[in-house]
C-alpha cells in the first residue's frame, strides 16, 4: 500500500445527482493477480440525447482507447450513451490486440445497451504494452455492469479507475447558468506520468444542461487549458491522457448552441472550477508529493512565454528536490529560467518566495533574509513568482516536489 | 562525504606534458566554512601565441564569468595567456557584484603575469545568486598562484574544480596530426545540472598544436555535440557550462589555418576523443547514479529528430526511476518517444534493450522474454535502441539513472 499523500482530503466530497447519468463497477480481476481485492472497471449510462467532448493525449504513441474514442466522436457526431473505463492495464501499445479488445467491448456494450457504437467510449488506465489475456477481458464483464446500473455511485466510480493514486478524486460544482441551476460532477485519477500540453491521465465531467457537441467540445478546451494544462507531476506525458465532458441536457434550460450566448461564458466558468479543482487534486496526490507548488510567471514577452518559463520551473528535478529538502534555493529558479531560452531581461529579474523577495533587479534582494524564505518553503503549500522584465506575458502552473517516494513508487510500479 | 559512484576510475589517468602549459592550485576557503580543507582555485599560464576557442551555456541567465569570456574571446582575437577557475561560487547572477569580482580578480592576473585583459578567461561552479564576501575574494590568491606555476599536475587542477562530483576526471590523447605527433590533455567537473544543448560543466582542453582561433573553433563545435551536447544527467543546464580549448603551438607542425587542411578533420577526431572521454566520465558520475545509460534512436526523420526522441528518453524520470531499480518497464520508453511529438511510425515502433527485442512492430515482441530483458537493465551499461520506423535519422545521447541519492545530494546541497 502506498503511504496516503499529506493532501488527501478528509473524506470523498458529496457529489451531486446529475439526471440521465446512471453506473456500476465491478472487480474484472486486473488486480487479483496482486492479491488485491478491488474494483476496476466502471461503466457510465447516459440517457439518449446526451453530447459529449473530449480532448487527448498529443502523444504519438496514444493508446488504442483513445485512437477509438477520437474515431467515435467525429463517427457519432458527439452523441454519447456510455463510458466504460478499466484500470490495470492502459491498452497502449498493444498493436492489433488493443483493437480487438476494443472491438469486443464495443460489441458488448452494444448488445446489453442497445446503443450504437459509435456513442459508446471507452478509456484505460495501467501498464503499457502489455496485452489483455483475451479480446474479451474487459467485455466479458459488461453484461454484470450492465445488471447492476443505478444513480450514481462516485466514490465507487472513482476508486474503481485509481492506478497509483493514493485518494480517490470528485469535484462538483452547481451554476447558475441562464435562468436555471446546472449541476456538474467530475471524477479524475492520476498521480505519475503527469506532464502539461495534454489533457491529463482520465478525467471525466458530467452535467444536466444541454449543449451542442461543438460548444462542448470549445468549452472544454478552454477550461482544460486552464486546468489540467496548467500541472504537471513529472515532466512525462502519458499515452492515455483523456479528459470528457458529457451534457445530458435532462435540466430546464434550453440546449446552449453559440459561443454568443451568454450562457456559454458561464458554461466555460463552471467547467473550467470543476476542472480545476480536479487537476489540482491530481498534483496533490502526485507520486511521493509532500509538497504543493504554485509558480506564477509575469513580465513575460507573451502568455506562451511565460508558461514554458513556468514549465522549465515547475519540471525541473533541481528544483522540486530543493523544495522537497526545505531548502530555499532561489538560485535553481535562475536557472530554470534561463534553461528555457525565453526572453528575460536579466537586470530586471525578480523572484518571490510567498511573500519574502528573494531576488530583485537580476541579483540577491538587497534585504534577503534566509530564514524568512526557508520559512515559506518549509510550508507544504508554496508560492514561487518569478517576474522577467520583458512584456505583460503571464502563467500560472502547479506541480509537487520531487522525493524518495517518487523514486520507489517507480522502481516497483510493475512488481 | 558523497559516496562514490560505482564509475569511477581506480585512478586517475596519466595525462601528457603539453609544452607551454604551467599550472598552479590553491584553497581559498571556498569550503573552509563547510569544514573542508581543500583548493578550490586553479591559474593555468600559457606561452605567447597560445590560441583559444569557447562554447558556453545557451542559458539566459549566464553567470558573468561565462559573459567575460564571451567578451573577451572577441576583443582578444582568441588569444590566451591565462585561466583562473574557482569552486564554491559560481557567480552566476549577482548582478554588479559580478563583473566587480571579474575585474578584481583580471586585475590581479594582469599585475602578476602580464598578460593583456583580453588574454585572460575565468571560470566558477558553484552555488548560484550567492555575492563573494569582497570583490577581491579570487583575485587576492592569484599573486600566491602564480609564484607557484609549475608543469601542469593535471589531478590537482581537476580536484580543485570538484563540486559534487565524487572523482577527478582527466583524459588524454595522443594523436598523428599531419607529420608531428599531437598531445592533447583534457579536465572536466560536473556531476548535477547536467543537460544537452549546451557546452557542459566546466570543461578546458589543452594541447600543443598550433591552430589558428577560427580552426580552433569550428572543431570545438564539432566535437561537442558529438560529446558534451551528447549527455544528460538531469535535464537541468547550468549558468556556467563551458568548455575551451587551449593551443599552444609548440610542437614541430605548422599552424592549422583551413578546414580543407586534412590535418583539420585529424584535429577533430582528436579533439572529439577527448571530449567525448570526458563527457562520459561526467554521466558516469551523474548523481546518485548506479547505471549508465546508452540511447540510441534509428530511424527518425532527421537526426535532429532522433537526438529530441533520445532527449525525452534520458531526460524521463520514469524511464530512470524503472532502470535504477532493474525493471524493464520498456513501456515507458514507448511513452517517452511518444511525448516528443516527433514523427513515429507507430506500426513499425522497435525497442531493443541489449540484444533483447522487447517491442517490435508497435507491439511486445512476440518472443517477449522478460527474463532476458531483467538481465540486461540489471548490468550497471545498459543499452537501449529505439527504431521509430520513418527516416534515416539517428542520434546517441548518454545518460544515468534516478536514484535516492540523486533526492539526497539536491536535497542537501547549499547546507
Amino acid at each position: 500500500m502506498l503511504k496516503p499523500s499529506p493532501f488527501a482530503p478528509a473524506q470523498f466530497p458529496e457529489l451531486p445527482v446529475i439526471a440521465g447519468v446512471r453506473t456500476a463497477t465491478a472487480s474484472r480481476g486486473f488486480y487479483a493477480a496482486r492479491g488485491l481485492d478491488r474494483d476496476d472497471v466502471f461503466l457510465f449510462e447516459f440517457a439518449p440525447g446526451t453530447t459529449t467532448a473530449g480532448v487527448f493525449t498529443m502523444s504519438t504513441t496514444a493508446s488504442a482507447d483513445v485512437a477509438w474514442c477520437r474515431e467515435a466522436l467525429l463517427a457519432g457526431q458527439g452523441q454519447a450513451r456510455a463510458l466504460v473505463v478499466n484500470s490495470g492495464n492502459s491498452n497502449a501499445f498493444t498493436g492489433p490486440k488493443g483493437k480487438e479488445k476494443n472491438d469486443a467491448t464495443l460489441a458488448a456494450i452494444v448488445a446489453s445497451l442497445g446503443a450504437p457504437k459509435t456513442q459508446c467510449f471507452l478509456g484505460a488506465t495501467g501498464v503499457i504494452g502489455e496485452p489483455l489475456p483475451d479480446p474479451n477481458y474487459v467485455g466479458s464483464i459488461v453484461p454484470q455492469l450492465q445488471s447492476q446500473l443505478a444513480a450514481p455511485d462516485w466514490l465507487a466510480c472513482a476508486k474503481a479507475f485509481m492506478t497509483t493514486d493514493t485518494y480517490p478524486k470528485g469535484a462538483s460544482h452547481s451554476a447558475s447558468i441562464g435562468n436555471t441551476t446546472a449541476q456538474f460532477a467530475g471524477i479524475a485519477k492520476g498521480s505519475g506520468m503527469i506532464a502539461p500540453n495534454m489533457a491529463t491521465m482520465l478525467a471525466y465531467v458530467f452535467t444536466d444542461i444541454a449543449a451542442t457537441p461543438a460548444i462542448l467540445d470549445v468549452a472544454l478546451r478552454q477550461a482544460c487549458n486552464a486546468s489540467f494544462n496548467a500541472i504537471t507531476v513529472d515532466s512525462d506525458t502519458s499515452t492515455s491522457d483523456s479528459l470528457m465532458v458529457f451534457a445530458t441536457g435532462q435540466n430546464a434550460s434550453p440546449e446552449i448552441s453559440a459561443q454568443d450566448d451568454p450562457r456559454f461564458a458561464e458554461l466555460v466558468q463552471a467547467l473550467t472550477q470543476v476542472c480545476l479543482d480536479l487537476a489540482l487534486q491530481i498534483v496533490k496526490d502526485g507520486e511521493g508529493a509532500t509538497k504543493f507548488i504554485t509558480i506564477d510567471v509575469t513580465g513575460a514577452e507573451s502568455d506562451a512565454s511565460a508558461r514554458m518559463i513556468a514549465a522549465d520551473i515547475a519540471n525541473s528535478p533541481l528544483v522540486k528536490t530543493a523544495l522537497a529538502a526545505n531548502d530555499a534555493n532561489w538560485g535553481r529558479v535562475v536557472m530554470a529560467t534561463g534553461k528555457s531560452g525565453q526572453p528575460v531581461a536579466l537586470d530586471r529579474l525578480s523572484i518571490w518566495f510567498g511573500d519574502v523577495a528573494v531576488a530583485q533587479g537580476g541579483a540577491r534582494a538587497q534585504d534577503y533574509d534566509e530564514d524568512a524564505a526557508t520559512a515559506v518553503v518549509s510550508q507544504p503549500d508554496i508560492h514561487i513568482r518569478v517576474d522577467v522584465g520583458v512584456g505583460a506575458g503571464r502563467a500560472t502552473l502547479y506541480t509537487c516536489d520531487l522525493t524518495h517516494a517518487y523514486v520507489d513508487i517507480n522502481g516497483a510500479y510493475r512488481t
